[in-house]
């Protein structure tokens, strides 16, 4: 359901269900959180890819699995309040990750799908790829997509999805914030894979500690986000690996780190 | 003052003082305030439509009425008072509304009349509209349009108009995120109304409290934020129409909604 | 090392370090924070333009200077932590000026350098500028300068530059929010005089109460922003000059201003 592959410290997970493009069903969320609680854990991967294997990188939720619950007693409430605590966790779980995180969409990107690559720290996408939080066309609001997708784009740009249920192209997704790259379809997992290698070049430790504190400091004032990181420049300038990076910089050769 | 049209489910409100240039004036603010308060109870109006006669959509505060305030013993202090608190309960009622509403621009939209348009959840322009917040020009500054502005666009692009009294054109209003739709003038009532329309046709519900989650997660941490929209979430999908609308789009046919 | 020179009511200061791309060094931080620190008191001055002498803008804090200070017996942790301090307090003695500062951008302005045009409150970019916060590529990651970037531009879009240390061209800035204008390079500095000059020639009392209400009001929810910019529009509309703008605008002339 999930594919992991690894390549020099990339790990390329794919959702791998593409008979219903690749939707949030009870175990793709399983899968994927318990992939993310790996690598958590794993400092020998530096970048994560994501991406779907068919015609779609993700479609959202799992519909069918969705309406089989409303069998039950409560007509699947508890479910329901279940799913999505563990869909937000899962979400949530992609900016708390050590490592960079880069959606690679092609096809679509709907509902929770559009939210899967919103909560990425960056996003790589085909010329034709397309992002909708359409969920209001079958009477469901994408509210819970909603709160990625407001984070990454201007106000006015998401309501208008958000009500319409129409798709943001990727030149327009590019334009507003939403997509970093738009590259030629057949080239997606290789231009991926380059913005994947180039961040993986990077001191790791730097990018870890600089992801947390981008995160960190969001929505802060001025003076506290410049305390936090205040601290984290005087961290990163004691390590020995920052000491040779500038060294070398100054001598105008390579770096020997050695983490 | 305030002309009201009701076609389909969208009600169309026409700013209608043209010699002023739709001013906002004491008796167009309580127009605005007393419909905004009918339409926060009236179920059959689905979203909502705002323009203005004439050659501008609206170009602010009524000046003429604000010198003349000034003859009073505290030279219009408790009147201006007053004033900006009417009008930014006005406008905070705007986004408070249980309906979409779109602004439909043409002319120009200045001052408190690009406030208007900046309350609105989506605005479509026409060719050639402009929007400014050039009170600058004549000495008062646009700090309460700057609440709306601000909140619609980034930073360094609100600044510039503030301090120069400079116009945004169309097209880049757009690029920013202040407007949702560019389309030719002859057409703008046409394409505002197929932008209703289509909102319109949505399950209505789903957009009411799709459209109170938005504004109410705003500037939340997410994990507070996602606590709220899946508690929405959890909601609408136990509603019968929703549960009818996926059944609808897993049939591949129309949904029959009941509201 | 810090230039000032003073024309119609504009200050422009040109760091004037060309041999280290004038860089933040402890004396050219010094002198920024001197020179601000006078301007918060002379009221001659309604503008500030902040300039780079030679190649580039300014590449950001002095590495050399940086590398020196391991030598003490704490390996630099308290020069970094004072050097950090000094330099936060300078970024942010920017919003907090009087007078809006606008940035003329050159050549590169990287890491506390980039840190320092996005901390201005508006900035003109010749075609060919270059944006970067590559601190990262010498393992340094840029923490201190995302402060200043998140608040300007998209969050994805600063992921991007901080991960990858590659840089933002000047109409990708203008894009996004970072740039308000981009002009060709022969013409920078008289199109940003330009730009200082319109601004100089408004009521600069307006000016000054607006810019402050500007980063008063940032992230403040809806009701408290529009309290306190109601105020802030209450007192500006009692001041004499203002009754005379509004005056000299009804009756089509120009204003009489006494300031």
């Amino acid at each position: 359901m999930l594919l992991r592959e690894y390549e020099g410290g990339v790990a390329v997970l794919t959702l791998n269900a593409p008979g219903s493009l690749n939707a949030l069903s009870d175990g793709m969320l399983a899968a994927l959180s318990g992939a993310f609680g790996a690598l958590a854990e794993d400092r020998s991967v530096k970048v994560v890819v994501l991406r779907g294997a068919g015609r779609a990188f993700c479609a959202g939720h799992d519909l069918k699995e969705m309406q089989a619950a409303r069998g039950a007693a409560d007509k699947g409430a508890a479910y329901f309040a279940d799913l999505f605590a563990r869909c937000a966790a899962m979400m949530q779980a992609i900016p708390a990750l050590q490592q960079p995180v880069i959606a690679e969409v092609h096809g679509i990107a709907t509902a929770a799908g559009c939210q899967l690559a919103a909560s990425c720290d960056m996003v790589v996408a085909a010329e034709g790829a397309r992002f909708g939080v359409n969920g209001v066309n079958i009477g469901l609001f994408c509210s819970t997509p909603m709160v990625a997708l407001t984070r990454k784009v201007p106000p006015g740009v998401a309501f208008e999805m958000l009500v319409t249920g129409e798709f943001l192209n990727a030149g327009r997704a590019r334009e507003v914030g939403l997509v970093n790259r738009v590259v030629p379809a057949e080239r997606l997992h290789e231009e991926t894979m380059a913005l994947a290698r180039t961040v993986a070049g990077k001191l790791t430790a730097a990018v870890k500690v600089g992801k947390r504190a981008f995160y960190d400091q969001q929505g802060l004032g001025l003076a506290e986000a410049y305390r936090q990181t205040g601290a984290v420049m005087v961290e990163n300038m004691l390590w020995r690996d920052t000491e040779e990076g500038i060294a070398a910089f100054l001598e105008k050769r390579a770096p020997d780190w050695k983490e």
